[in-house]
């Protein structure tokens, strides 16, 4: 029993036959529903409102404007509280907006009896506006007069931090004779996650007079602090529920309308009310992945020796502050981890508020774009020295037992360097590296790579709590509650896992509540920074063991035994030598019933976690480049991932193949683009180009699998890493095939083509 | 703050306004409907089933009958489940029953995809019976030659038990020289409970495969065993939720149709299938009070020394168990512990099955009926020696102190003397009475009453345990989780006061979670007993104390003072002097967010309750009798009663209003009949008399507050004794106006008028 075994998902059968109850299968009718009204222009002021049209229209219960709304000013982003307001996040968006900071911005709400006739009047709502001239790019919101998203932040520059290590500075290093310079800026782009359940929501106040909120969200506690903050009322007085949900991705780490949504019904008496966003809305008005810009300089001996690097990047945070700095911070904390750099490393890291949809937290938090930057600059720096990348990498990357300087964290088990063995091995790495050398002709053919590093959770930059709770059912069941979430990643199958592993019963014993209700699940901030299963999965196995020792403490009083000569196997309460003694049926019947002794035997505990470790992995892709028509066919892909010991190899290897495919999108197709205006071009998902299975190769997957000192089982982060290292695998094997680096995802045909063309290769 | 204060109940608000939830309102769209086809006869056989015509209904999805359900036998009644087989409840009945044991047993049940096309095809189900004589009372059930109703209980007697108490037996007691004897015999009726909200669930099945029921019940721990038990799984694999109920009063305290709700669920493939029944079933096919026959003899001395009693009950439990014997040995041993008996008491009790509909757990368990009987004869005694029936009374009755010879339960606090001085004071006793002591003309008036004992909970004759568990939330506030249920009685908004008043902080800062869910809230057996307030009041204090502990532990820790120094009031970290040092609040975020410390706090914790004692009371009654149109008019009534401390005055004070109106209707109108071929005559509430406000008189209401040792906060039960002592009163008050002690109830204008014209009154 328990980990490391390949058990069926515990939802497995209830998704595939439709039985698992998502937000809208849980709302009861009749339930009003409420429709956003959003800005037309990316950059202004609400000067006034004309509701008479839209109110005309039957069904309409009330229209709430930005004038409505309370004059609290809160922050969206699922981070824990800070107790010290200098590591608050950044409160500076209200329920509605009066000050428009993009295009899509709320101002208006309309409440009616049903969704038609909520559409038709939130679209029949005239708004007046003042508009400023739209700030679409970094450059533009850091131009001199530039109109300042918001008040305090003048220079539109929300934060902008530095750091230097080595001795010497870049520019003294790069004095030194004979070295290779490389000076390239790398561009990755705006993309959005693209969960396939929209964000959704209903909102009543319940009996106790509280505003309740069921939502697809991946943080029910810290939505509940945020409808909290956002309506000023105390937090205990919201109650959330999140069932299962279909994809977050961390679109759904930031408490997006879940706020307004309670708003809206206490509004209209606590009666229920239902607000699910469109597709359009999803893309135009929630979070995308910064698009962040890298002026990279690496400077390297013709031996192959890292000597200096120097990073500035520039991250469009859009209109509100979201996650902010955090993001580009985390990209250039993980280019400064990936490798050594023998003399200086220099890095300054700028986010800039611009008048677009904010950026907020997505499936790596930064580190996919700093790993595009970090991964580009050292196959232009290998191919500058006519090195092999992979060599070079392994003479440079970081090995275990590195001690990051500013957070303190170590390497405890750091598999970088067996990935890259492995993956060289699977791909046949040199004679493809030799075969295609050189190529002429409309199709080309490469081999590139690409590694990466991965935090695994928070700590020590913000808090890393975990509680957890375990109940005796009647039978000797198990139930386990988790203020962690299940998002669809499998956490719910891997802290069943877990839990019988600890206790000693069949995973089929352990009952998982998958639904969080704040008024009853203990607490946890929520499924992000790949932190479950390594920190909330501290908090099962120090629970289960609580838990075992008040069974077996029962038992022992039951059977006159002394407990130290007791444990719990297969179900059974056993001597240590195996012998069997009770059921834990049998044991659970008498603990609640007996007329002598009743105890509900539950055990609940927080684990604190101050610990943290490094996952790390490679991906390595082989690529035809059809030239004439721009096209990058993926010919074999892998990733091979360092994340401790896996808890359950195939759904492991499921979550790899997910990543895989979101880092596909991001090299070859995705990008959310906006006009000169500020106005999104394709927020739909015919126009915006997510990769459909028929644009998806075999996706392979290898696992290192080390047992890590620190975490709970030996496991480390695995949620996110998938994602990363895929897009600058595909750009070095695009350029080994073209010798052209491509320095600006997507790597979509058009900009091939003119690519092509501009060198003449076609 | 806390205990003793007339706080707003905690459901008021939601209850006003409709947003507390109920079964209905929690109903998700789409789900299928279930009706059950009950049976047309009172005894006999199912030979088979025609369902061509029903299957032809369009809609029909499933139809499942008596052949379909698992062979297992289960029983229905909430009692805690006894891990020894000779304490278990009597496991006989299915699912559907082959064997049909009263006129509504189920024998089938359709499926369909709305409430229409079920009932119509329930309608068209053709059953095919062999035959049995009805077995109506219990006279016909214990006559020679009667059928078994159930093959293992061949004379039908369920059972008899007999106990006998004194130096003497009757026999030899009542030799006695100059000793009045009286000898009668005195019939309680079948009423049903007539909850406003119908005995409602819907079931289906969860992500995780459980079987999920929401329902309508009191006892939601007890419902997921059974369930579990008649379906023939593990009851982990069971989820019961609980909303709010309107109304049990002892008919939800049984199984009654979850079980097929779940089983009909598992047919169409775990999909959601509501089962909600109808008036008409309510009564004729879910649960009555027992009707009750006792043969009833007394000696006493001229000086009105109670020298002997013989009680000879017969109790109809109709076709099933349920809770069988209990009710009338509950009855019995009320009557042994309501007076001294100086030489002799002997007992009898027979429970006999019929084939009418079970008799179940209803308010007062069988005590209204035991006092009935033991008042009737103190009355038809004091007359018997021209003594005043209070005074007789007082010098009988027992007093604190009195240790049950059977239970070893103390009258540890007793104040049931100074409720009959209290109401004596209060109705003018001695000077109506002696106004009304000889009365001619068609309207006499007549003032009588009747006292009560009455146990809290249901130690030592059965278990008693419950959990609590409390959560601090992030902003200070406390969640309050009871695996108690309210059921309508104010259980939540004690449970509140309890909670606060142990912590230190004020009501408003406590939210209790009105909902049980078996996955998630802690075991305990439920509402029934008047055990809430006295047993689970002992886990909501045993729990509050350490969650007090612990939050100062924290405190402690926090602000580094001694822990023996703090405590909280008024929601505020106090030191012993009052000096305020923090908030609640403020150490709740510390508490969750602190990056030293981060502890979610939470307690939880089990009461073992093993002590019982007594509450006691009395009803005075002065009615004004209307001979020639057999009516009753009650002018005054009074109730007193001896309840231990009460939490909330107020809330007291509408409980005993509505046991009152309970007690009228018992006492004068209601009565549950059968024809002679067993089919329930006025099974709807047109036809079966339940008083309304028009009938309803001022209804009062007095308290003696004694301090009870045992209660958790000096409280004892007051749940069920307002409706015990009510119809005797008036039965009393009515012999004193009269003449005529009427010894069936209810006492309604046919009775009377006959009664007064076989007298000649009329």
């Amino acid at each position: 029993m328990g980990i490391g075994k390949n058990i069926q998902r515990v939802d497995a059968r209830a998704k595939v036959t439709g039985q698992a109850k998502y937000t809208q299968d849980l709302m009861t009718q009749p339930m009003m529903v409420a429709k956003v009204v959003h800005s037309t222009i990316a950059n202004g002021v609400v000067t006034g409102f004309d509701l008479d049209e839209a109110l005309k229209v039957p069904g309409v219960i009330k229209i709430v404007t930005c004038f409505d709304v309370p004059e609290i000013d809160f922050c969206t982003p699922g981070h824990p509280w800070s107790v010290e307001a200098a590591h608050q996040d950044v409160q500076d968006r209200r329920l509605l907006n009066q000050r428009v900071r993009y295009y899509g911005d709320d101002v208006a709400a309309v409440i009616a009896e049903d969704e038609i006739a909520a559409v038709k009047a939130a679209r029949l709502v005239k708004v007046h506006y003042e508009e400023y001239p739209a700030l679409v790019d970094v450059a533009d919101a850091m131009a001199e007069g530039a109109v300042a998203m918001h008040d305090n932040v003048p220079d539109n520059i929300l934060k902008h931090t530095s750091f230097a290590l080595g001795d010497e500075s870049f520019d003294e290093a790069v004095k030194e004779k004979g070295l290779i310079l490389v000076d390239q800026t790398y561009d990755t782009q705006r993309v959005q996650h693209c969960h396939i359940e929209l964000p959704v929501s209903f909102a009543y106040q319940d009996g106790n007079g509280k505003i309740t909120v069921t939502t697809s969200t991946q943080i029910p506690h810290i939505v509940r602090r945020v409808i909290g903050q956002a309506l000023g009322i105390p937090w205990g007085q919201v109650r959330v529920i999140k069932p299962y949900i279909g994809g977050g991705f961390g679109n759904k780490q930031d408490v997006l309308y879940e706020p307004l949504n309670a708003f809206l019904s206490l509004q209209v008496g606590g009666r229920p009310v239902k607000l699910e966003l469109t597709r359009e809305e999803t893309f135009a008005d929630t979070r995308v992945r910064h698009a962040i810009r890298f002026h990279m300089q690496g400077a390297v001996r013709p031996d192959g020796t890292l000597v200096a690097r120097r990073v500035e990047a520039f991250s469009n945070q859009g209109g509100y502050a979201s996650h902010g700095h955090a993001i580009v911070a985390n990209a250039s904390n993980m280019i400064k981890q990936l490798y050594r750099d023998e003399k200086a490393l220099e890095s300054e890291s700028y986010t800039v508020y611009t008048s677009t949809v904010a950026g907020g937290a997505m499936r790596g938090y930064g580190i996919p774009q700093g790993d595009f930057a970090a991964e580009c600059l050292m196959d232009d720096l290998a191919t500058a020295i006519h090195m092999d990348p992979l060599a070079f990498r392994l003479k440079n990357c970081m090995e275990e037992g590195y001690k990051d300087p500013h957070n303190g964290i170590t390497f405890y088990s750091y598999g970088l360097k067996k990935c890259i063995e492995a993956g060289k091995e699977a791909v046949h790495w040199d004679e493809k590296r030799a075969a295609y050398a050189c190529q002429t002709g409309s199709r080309r053919r490469g081999i590139g790579m690409a590694i990466f590093c991965y935090k695994t959770g928070v700590y020590p930059i913000s808090l890393e709590t975990a509680t957890c709770r375990m109940v005796l059912n009647q039978d000797g069941s198990i139930q386990l509650m988790m203020g962690a979430t299940e998002i669809g990643q499998g956490a719910d199958t891997v802290f069943t896992q877990m839990a019988a592993e600890v206790l000693g019963v069949t995973e089929d014993k352990v009952y998982i509540v998958s639904t969080q209700d704040t008024d009853v699940t203990p607490f946890d901030t929520g499924a992000y920074a790949s932190r479950q299963s390594y920190v909330s999965g501290k908090a099962v196995k120090k629970t289960a063991e609580m838990m075992k020792e008040k069974i077996l403490e029962y038992a022992a009083w039951k059977l006159k035994m002394d407990q130290q000569t007791l444990d719990i196997r297969n179900n059974m309460i056993v001597t240590a030598e195996g012998e069997e003694l009770l059921t834990m049926e049998a044991l659970a019947t008498e603990a609640l019933y007996s007329l002598e002794r009743s105890v509900h035997i539950t055990a609940e505990a927080t684990s604190h976690c101050k610990e943290n470790t490094f996952a790390s992995g490679a991906c390595f892709a082989e690529v035809e480049v059809d030239m004439p028509l721009g096209k990058v066919n993926v010919l074999k892909i892998i990733n091979v991932h360092d994340s401790g010991i896996l808890m359950n190899p195939k759904l492991a290897e499921a979550q790899v193949h997910g990543g895989m495919s979101m880092g596909l999108g991001y090299g070859l197709s995705e990008e959310l683009m906006y006009d000169a205006k500020g106005k999104p071009l394709n927020n739909n998902l015919l126009d915006y180009k997510l990769p459909t299975a028929m644009d998806t190769p075999e996706l392979n997957v290898e696992f290192i699998e080390l047992q890590d000192p620190t975490g709970p089982f030996g496991n480390k982060a695995l949620g996110e890493p998938p994602a990363i290292p895929v897009a600058p695998a595909i750009r070095n094997a695009v350029l080994q095939a073209t010798g052209i680096g491509f320095n600006q995802l997507p790597m979509e045909p058009q900009r091939l083509v003119a690519a092509f063309k501009e060198k003449g290769l076609i």
